[in-house]
């Protein structure tokens, strides 16, 4: 049968036959619904890979909204943990909005454990540069951290089993002409009040500080440090906002402090990765399939369909210059010479500032 | 030439080459931007449709975020004016969050003035039924509306000039059986405090509220009484917002105070109208244009090539039963017999609440 | 950090820089890919559920599209086998295309094989009513079909093998009235000569027709019937083409013929399944899991996390009247009694013309 | 009122109430509707801009769609013009598609009339290198076209007064290394043979190709040469298709003619536009409004409401650096120093292979 266009059209609409009820017709049609949006990742190396937004305010710091929009915005997009981190220093609403410290984490917490949202309790110790804004995670109050000098604040997150990060460390407002390791950098870190940094922050990746926490045993830190709405900032639905990826044992807060400390962390922005090769390696090799599927005739080349069950694309290029684009969780028809699947780079992974992983295929 | 599919997926990336900045690489295209998008309305009547939302709230009443939010989903979604109606005796955030009841508009007022965003001042007065919640718009201290009964309220509100409407007269919370207009909304309407009522609130329609609008001689009222945030809410990108259409002799505060004053009003949901019949009537007119085509040689049908430059559609029933469906802002090609042109319904613009607009096409 | 929106826009893009060749810069960025969207389905009752479409046109009767179009369709569709059924005796464009019978066959045959289609060869005998239409799978030689009369046409099918199912039942222009079993359909039943039928066809479904089938003992179908182009058609990206899915004991021509004629299969058509009541509550129980999760304090109700890992959507409906939507592969937070956890309907999931799956949740 | 979520969730489904009818339920919502998208571009210089697609292929040649689905294509991508031009020397289906040159034009004919798309009848003629691919556009009988050599075909079309234009000059399969103006191409240019030169086709920019059209007085011209199916290779509903926009006195083949012959085209591709820059120019500024809005306070710049009325964005470069995105159809507020507003570069409009259209803000 073909279907008449034209008999088609007539039959367009009239899906929509309310129940109408003159006193209180529903539409809730026109309701999005809130549903939670899984990031398809793979295990790698024996630990899950959770999801993790460690930097975000609310209306008791400089953000926007209240505290407990933040475990809406984190169960829909799929997160596993988030840390509330207003400003101890900076709060331009504190005219209207009250409280102390601690608030923000008390307010969300009931509700982050209902939606079960691993919740963090943590703060952004607020300074100019150095040593710049460091955020202060698994803190028990925040109150205790008001002290006068940064190293102090820091000392006394660090007296809490704080686990403490720099963000944004090229953040041109700060560091505007380089992104500089600066003696009190130094010292801080001598004394182990800093354990990672933000190598990502919003929309700006700093590949230095990649490499400084390669270098320097520091965990990779990926933040969104969100301040207004992330489905607004953020392609939610096509993309993902910035976050930490962190390889732990369970979906805990232990294994996520215990991870943190153990340095298992990738950053994951923009459809990219950055992180030890170790951890990028069998993450590619843990969402990608390569099943070769005969060959092309005008062109000399291998076919493969390649399956990839991950969130992440990838982006190859050959030694010779060749561009394959593997798509998130899909399967593609790729061509590709046996002679080129050796030292195949993979240009949306990072394993340095200057260095993307390298890959043989089989 | 004929591209061959496995050389097109050879060079499938390659767009994004970042000019990598080792302190600092921005990262612009992963952050959506804030545009403003027009709704687009025809002129009816000689007068301008202006978007308007009167009712939503913010952390300063029951809502989650701050007041110059309002402002930038208003100027995102090409609203003309919108009224911050925080509840004056509901605060559940009160603990935390502090001000008088004039608080949010003045927040907000710089911003939409810079935004061009029309801020009428207002508050809801928040009562149990009778006579429920009422919004007042035009109002210049909030503060002072605080009174013991709710008919000392609305005649405060009214000394300052107010207009003044019944919101969701049939929400089920209020009135859980049936939608009922009490001796105390005949009393207040009597006394000139109820200028209009809320046909739609949210995502519910009160079809006999459009009743009592028409023969009561009140402005048809439709608004979000958003308290989270409109885009997670509705479709905004495909759909709208609930809205009241002004039918404005200019873009201005007191255009429309006037207008709503003299009932030029429409209510905008969910791709449907309601309203006076006259208004639709022209509203249809001034989108719709009917264009012969020909005719279909196997079925006796008369083509039209019909085009509506509204981001309203139409769904169109005739006596016979045939539907027709015209999309928003398009042009498509639709059969009708000749005779089929007298007493079309217009099934999504309501003239009350068991009549649609009729029309006839020439 | 708080990045300025200004600062912001400054930066808004710059992504794309060209490398640009003054002979040809390539602009791969705005070609689509071509790539497989997997549906997400369960196994269920030990079989894998395979995605077949049975009935599609090309240019080789009165489609639009060459042959090998329908295989890049399915695979991009995630199908996993299809016939081409294209008509013996309705050849519009025979004045410019030519061949016999098995030409749209045997020139899909090797991309189909390349891209891991299963490919049917099949043919559709397209008489008037009665009987109709009827779709014979697994030929080996269309050409014999061509008979005087309908019952030689489909015993010559039968010869050959094949599995014939009535296409369309209630077609309007065949069956303008109402959807009837005529003589001599029981005729040719008796015969073995129907031993399916299309339940769903296009977008038309023809409810009495599961009845039929149900009580027969007649494999439930379901197709697309395409002429045009699927993407354009349906909403390929949020949905799907209408589908029957085979319980298959493994991916092959072989499996699915025998599934065929077991009878086990299911209508899948616009988010809704047809079929034997114990095929869908199989597939309910394998997708959707249930997991309490508190109860909410204003209203008296337990709450569920509902984890869905199907491509179907469910909608049920409790005893009371009560409705809660589990969207396709996501996880949502639902209210429910202990009470109402009897007897749910399911009402996309039918089980016959007037009835719908019940289930009991634990 | 704040409609509890859950209530909500509650009442999410129930919009679709079939009126079941047992014999044959239509579901006319999984059909997408055929509708026309206008593409929203302003007149410039007095002229029309008439969008046209002067190059694609059906199964009369080596594309896979039959003829008029190019002309369904074209009306609903909002094209004014497009010609369907087959190759005349490569018919790779010839063993099962039949008719003589002129078949495709003459079976879309009747359609193109019926859809008000303007249909050029048109060949291609299919040559080695050189000369390559040309088109001729306005023939009268293609088969009179089928010649020994490339200058005797051309000779035969400029008899029949065919508009010629040279079609992707440096497409790598007959231009490997570089994109060359050969002496053959001089001859037939000398003999008037020469009219344009696609500086794009499909996915592939020729900057060279515009600088050959500037200085030798050639049309500028843009196509999809689409052989598959356009909304399958672009992104129709976010994007366009590859077209020549035409500056025209009115809406008709004439007018196409005799811009042609006068060379009042532009390349439109990829949200880019390449032609002269007068025409670049009339269209830039017949299309953005820049509105002064106070200044920011923290950064000393001046704030513009800026609006955009075509469909085409626009990438502005300050001398300094700043970058500005003025998306398609809306208002972007953008910040600006009264001091760059000189010499602002317009990185997506081409005005020849290394120049951009520059513009001075007033």
């Amino acid at each position: 049968m073909k279907i008449n266009s034209l008999l088609l059209l007539l039959m367009l609409f009239g899906t929509i036959c309310l129940a109408q009820d003159i006193n209180n017709t529903p539409f809730p049609g026109m309701v999005k619904p809130s549903a939670r949006k899984e990031i398809k990742l793979p295990q790698i190396l024996g630990y899950q890979l959770l999801k993790c937004d460690f930097h975000m305010h609310t209306i008791f710091s400089d953000g926007i909204v209240w505290p407990e929009f933040r475990v809406d915005e984190a169960w829909e997009e799929g997160l596993d943990a988030i840390a509330i981190t207003d400003h101890l220093e900076n709060q331009p609403s504190k005219k209207y909005v009250g409280g102390d410290h601690n608030a923000s984490y008390l307010l969300a917490l009931k509700y982050a454990n209902e939606k079960n949202i691993l919740l963090i309790q943590a703060a952004e110790i607020t300074r100019a540069m150095p040593p710049g804004h460091l955020n202060a995670l698994f803190i028990n109050d925040a109150n205790l951290l008001m002290k006068p000098t940064p190293a102090e604040a820091l000392e006394a997150a660090k007296n809490q089993g704080a686990f403490i990060f720099w963000n944004h460390p090229g953040w041109k407002a700060q560091q505007p002409d380089s992104c500089r390791w600066m003696p009190m950098h130094q010292e801080l870190y001598d004394k182990g009040l800093i354990n990672g940094i933000e190598v990502f922050n919003e929309a700006e990746y700093y590949p230095i500080a990649l490499d400084w926490c390669l270098t320097r045993n520091l965990s990779v830190i990926c933040n969104s440090d969100i301040h207004g709405i992330t489905s607004q900032m953020y392609d939610i639905e096509k993309g993902h906002r910035p976050m930490t990826l962190v390889l732990a044992r369970d979906r805990s807060l232990d294994c996520i402090r215990e991870a943190l400390k153990d340095k298992r962390t990738i950053a994951y922005f923009d459809n990219k990765l950055a992180g030890k090769e170790e951890y990028l390696k069998a993450f590619f090799e843990a969402s990608v399939t390569f099943k070769p599927n005969g060959s092309t005739n005008g062109i000399k080349r291998d076919l493969y369909m390649v399956t990839n069950i991950s969130a992440v694309p990838f982006e190859l290029v050959t030694r010779k210059g060749d561009k394959l684009f593997i798509p998130a969780e899909t399967t593609v028809e790729l061509p590709l010479n046996r002679s080129d699947c050796k030292e195949i780079t993979v240009k949306n992974l990072f394993t340095g500032s200057r260095s993307n992983l390298k890959i043989d295929l089989p």
